[in-house]
Parts: C-alpha cells; structure tokens; sequence
C-alpha cells in the first residue's frame, strides 16, 4: 500500500471499488429501478426488449499497452450497442460484468466507467448502465449485455433481404482493420510484444485508424433510421462485409453482389470490426442517414463482387485464428 | 487432432462449436426472436423486465477439478436466476458469455449447455437461453445475465422491511459453505491442490454439502410466491447470512434481530453463496412455499442476535479475500 492509500482493487475491496464507479456511470432513460439491490428494473414501452452480449478478453480482443481504459470502456459500449442497432432498436441500457486481477489500479477501472459513459453520451443519448458485476480473474475481461427498444417497430432481421434492394452501407469498413494491422506492425517492440509508447505515437500519426479500431464510434442513430426508412434486412458488419454479407445472403435466401468501386480499399472486404451497419432497402426509398450503396441483391445464392462469385473466407474467428 | 475427428474448441472454430451447443440450450417462453441475429428480443408483457448479472470464474469461483461442467452450467444458472427471484420476479431468459481456452474439448462446452437446460427446467420452468458469445480466453469465464417478469406487480426491494415484521427464509444457510470447506479439507491432494478423484469420492459422502455448494437448488419459485404473499423486502443470501441482513437493515432503516436457535448451525450466519431467500414478512400474514422465520424486525439499525448487536463482517469479498 503507497503512502496515497490504498490504490489497487484488493486493496480497496469490492464495496469501496463500487463506490468509486457507480458515480462515474451514466444513468439510462429507460431505469425504473438501478443499481444497488439484487436486479434492476428497466422499462419496456412496446412490450418487448431487445438484448445482445458480447465479451472483450486481454489477449484476443485488447491490449493494456495499447487501449486506454477510456478506450475499453467506450469499445466495449459501442460495439454491443451497434448490435442492438443492427436490429432497428434504439440502445437504452448496458449492463456491465468486469473481471480483473487484484493488482489492479482503481484508475483502470475509472477509466472504462469514464469510456462507457462518453461511449453512451456520444453515441447513444440516453443509454446508460444499470447494473453490473465485478470479479477477480487473472485474465482482465469486460462482458455487456446491451438492451434496446424497437418503439413499436418490428425488428430488422438478416433474413428480409429481396432480389432488387439496394445494398447500403453505414460507417467506414476498412478503417478499424488498418488500425489492428498498423499496431501489429509498428507498436511493438523488437520481440513483437505490444509497446505502449510506439502505440501513443502510432496513434497521433494514424488517428483516424487507431481510433476506428481502439474506439470505434459505430453510427448507431442510423440503425433506427433504417428501420424507419424500410430496411428489409440489416446487420452490424464485425467479421468482416465478406462474411457478413454472405449472412444476409444465407439468411435471406438472395445472392449480394458487391460493386468493388464502391468500396474504400480492398481491406473492405475481409477487415473486422468495423462495426459499420450492412442494410438493404427497396430501389425506391431514399437512404437515410449516412448509408450508402456498395451493391444490390440477386436471384441466387452466396456472395459475389462485381458479378463474380466470391468464395474466399475473408475475416477472423476467435478459436480457428487464435490469438495474435 | 485425434483420429475421432476434431474434439477442441480451437479445432472445430466458432460456427462448428454453436451448432454442437444450440440444440442442448433450453428454449424461453418469453422468446419473440431467439439466437441468429444480431440481438434476441423478448417479451416484456408488463412493459417491465428485471436484469441481473453474475460471473464465475476459474480460480475464484470454482474449480473445474471439483465441478463437472454439468454443475457449472447449472450453478451458473441457478446462481443468476435467484437474484431474479429475489425481486420477486419470474425469471424468463438468460444470455450467457463463456470464454475458454481453445485447447477446451467440446464436451465440456456441452456438459454447460446440459446443466443450463437441466437448471431451467428443475428450477424456472420456461426460462430459456435466448443468446449468448464464445470468445477464447487463458481463464475459464461464464458470465451470465439473467431476466424475470414481475407480471404486473411491484418489485420487492431491499428496503421495504417494517418494525415488527418477521424474518425469514427460504432454503438452507449452512450446506454450500460446509460443502466449500469439506472442498478445501478434503478434496486437494498433499500439495493442497484441487483433486478430482478425492472430490469424487467426497461427494458420495457428503451429497447435500456438495451438491449444494455445486449445484445450488434455490427456492426460484417462493421468490413471486413472496411478493404474492405481502413481503415488504427481500434478497437472495450470497454473501453470507450477516451480511446480507445487514443490507436489508440499512436499506430499510430498521435494526434485524436474529433468533439463534432458528439456525441449523453457526456456520449458517456466516456462510456464502446460500442462495437462499431472505425476506421479511408483516407479523399476520401466512407464510408462502418454505419460508421460516428466523428472526424479527425492530426499530434501529445493523443486525443483533437473539438481542446481541453483532458486528463481526462474516462472509467473503472477492478483492479482499483474494482467490482461495
């Protein structure tokens, strides 16, 4: 323990650590009842709640010396939010499990408090975190589970897609993917281990990469926007478009074409996390928001770019890939 | 990989190990949408939902020595579920993050997925898993959040409990805790490492203790069933009979007065991860399912026993007691 009191989260214990978060969280419009007693209670106005969880693990998903605690709080709202997007439903609430090893600085935790919170206000007025869980593990892990609402809409599915739409796409797609790759290649030192000083200065050269990757900001208003406007069908691109695009097309029965002159680069196709909204919509409606055509759905099956059949895998799986 | 064809998480990738687990989970009856998409929606037939989230983890929380991953999945489950109930509420659905070392065989992915199943439909008939994520992680992680429906009723707080109530409970205090250290006596070889063997055998011994530390049954059903019968606070007993009536006492701004001679044993006052229900009652009205009373409610703060303030901490803190 330092001359400044206790500083890491065995030494603070489980009551004191609560204490120094709960402030810092924001409040979701959608409390009825928040932290503090065995469940929270949140309100469903249509009769229904819409509910994704998706888990951020040190090693596979995120390294310390390269993402902020800022940055893993944000991260870890933004890319379950953009689930909850992707079906249409405005996010309302997070909850939030954390596990971290006992050494822990309470300025980490802070930290991501501070991410989720700046993640919600900027991204999503309103959402905010209603409860949560904290554990210690030798392995740092942050699990959400996002809640949205559909306010009376019926939710957009893979599986609505109709030969003739339009494929539209919200957000960068290749963005994020160059971010990882840049961090690989330049913030690490000579063992190839991560290196937090190489990241700082890769991250003033390489903003807009690094943030896309580190702190994704997902335009989640336009996945209402497109229920709104008609989408048939719509999903949050984290594969890789490749692969996503290939599960519309599943899902959905069509083949989609992707028109290679729309897209940014080649890393469009197979980089992941760019948690960009992948929508489709009758010929006739207007785009709403920043959505934008990359291609139109086919009689057939799979996926195909300017007309030829794509068939190469594109993207990442956590088991097959394994740890970078 | 084995010549009986691949058995690992890292050899099967992520779609091989959801299609070998989705058909073994429970299904919900609050399903609208179930897993597939990017999110589930549900059914809120209130316009409400009550959440919760619970982690376990390996080391902290349980030793895949001494735990079948029946149990776990079970436990996971029974362990969420009575935070629902503890509101009062029926619980509806979970989602579950699990992460695991890709060198993991399936079988024990599937042995969680059975002990979900079998935990929902011993303890919650109709709660089902409506989504989930794998992701691969250096430490065994299942992170749950659980939902319940308080079917047009108010939620019971902590902070309802009324001079001259009665206290009481619902489920035994005392067997998972001297089940946990029969584990830690018994079940460890001579360098004090978890054994499966002796754990094994010790279970046939002690099939109470151990099956309640490691496949807890709580009361899910006399959670609504309380909120039915007028109780004016309850909450699920985690951390240890002292502690946890200790919460209701300051949230309710009353003093609990414990009658040491309803306890089966001391270990019951003190014992974690009872998951019984702890609820008080107005002195009238007729005790629902297995309730007990225990003890009463009085004007003042903090708890006594049989009249005694009892300031002793009892129970167990994830940071300050550190990994066991």
């Amino acid at each position: 323990m330092s001359t400044l009191g206790p500083q890491t989260l065995g030494e603070l214990g489980e009551a004191a650590v609560l204490a120094r978060i709960f402030p810092r969280l924001p409040e979701s419009g959608a409390t009825i009842l928040g932290p503090g007693d065995d469940a929270a209670v949140l309100r469903a106005p249509d009769g229904r709640f819409v509910v994704t969880t998706d888990t951020m693990i040190h090693g596979p998903d995120f390294r310390l010396a390269w993402s902020t605690p800022h940055d893993l709080g944000w991260k870890a709202a933004a890319t379950n939010l953009a689930d909850i997007a992707a079906m249409g439903a405005q996010p309302t609430a997070l909850v939030v499990a954390l596990a971290a090893p006992a050494d822990t600085d309470i300025a980490v935790l802070e930290g991501i408090a501070d991410g989720l919170r700046d993640a919600c206000e900027a991204l999503a007025p309103g959402c905010g975190v209603v409860g949560g869980d904290l554990s210690s593990s030798a392995t740092f892990t942050i699990a959400v589970t996002a809640f949205g609402d559909l306010e009376g809409r019926d939710a957009v599915l893979r599986s609505g897609a109709r030969p003739g739409d339009v494929l539209a796409v919200s957000g960068a797609l290749d963005l994020a993917a160059r971010g990882l790759e840049l961090l690989f290649e330049r913030a690490v030192d000579d063992s190839g281990a991560a290196d937090a000083a190489r990241a700082i200065a890769l991250r003033a050269e390489f903003a807009a990469e690094l943030d896309a990757q580190l702190a994704p900001r997902p335009p989640l208003l336009d996945g209402p926007a497109a229920a709104r406007g008609g989408a048939t069908a719509m999903l949050d691109v984290s594969d890789g478009l490749a692969i996503d695009a290939r599960r519309i097309a599943t899902a959905s029965g069509v083949r989609l074409d992707i028109d290679s002159t729309a897209l940014e680069s080649p890393t469009s196709l197979t980089g992941g996390e760019a948690h960009a909204l992948l929508a489709t919509f009758p010929p006739e409606v207007p785009l709403p928001g920043g959505f934008r055509v990359i291609g139109h759905v086919r009689e057939g099956e799979g996926l195909s770019v300017d007309g030829i059949p794509y068939d190469a895998r594109g993207g990442w799986d956590p088991y097959v890939d394994g740890v970078r």
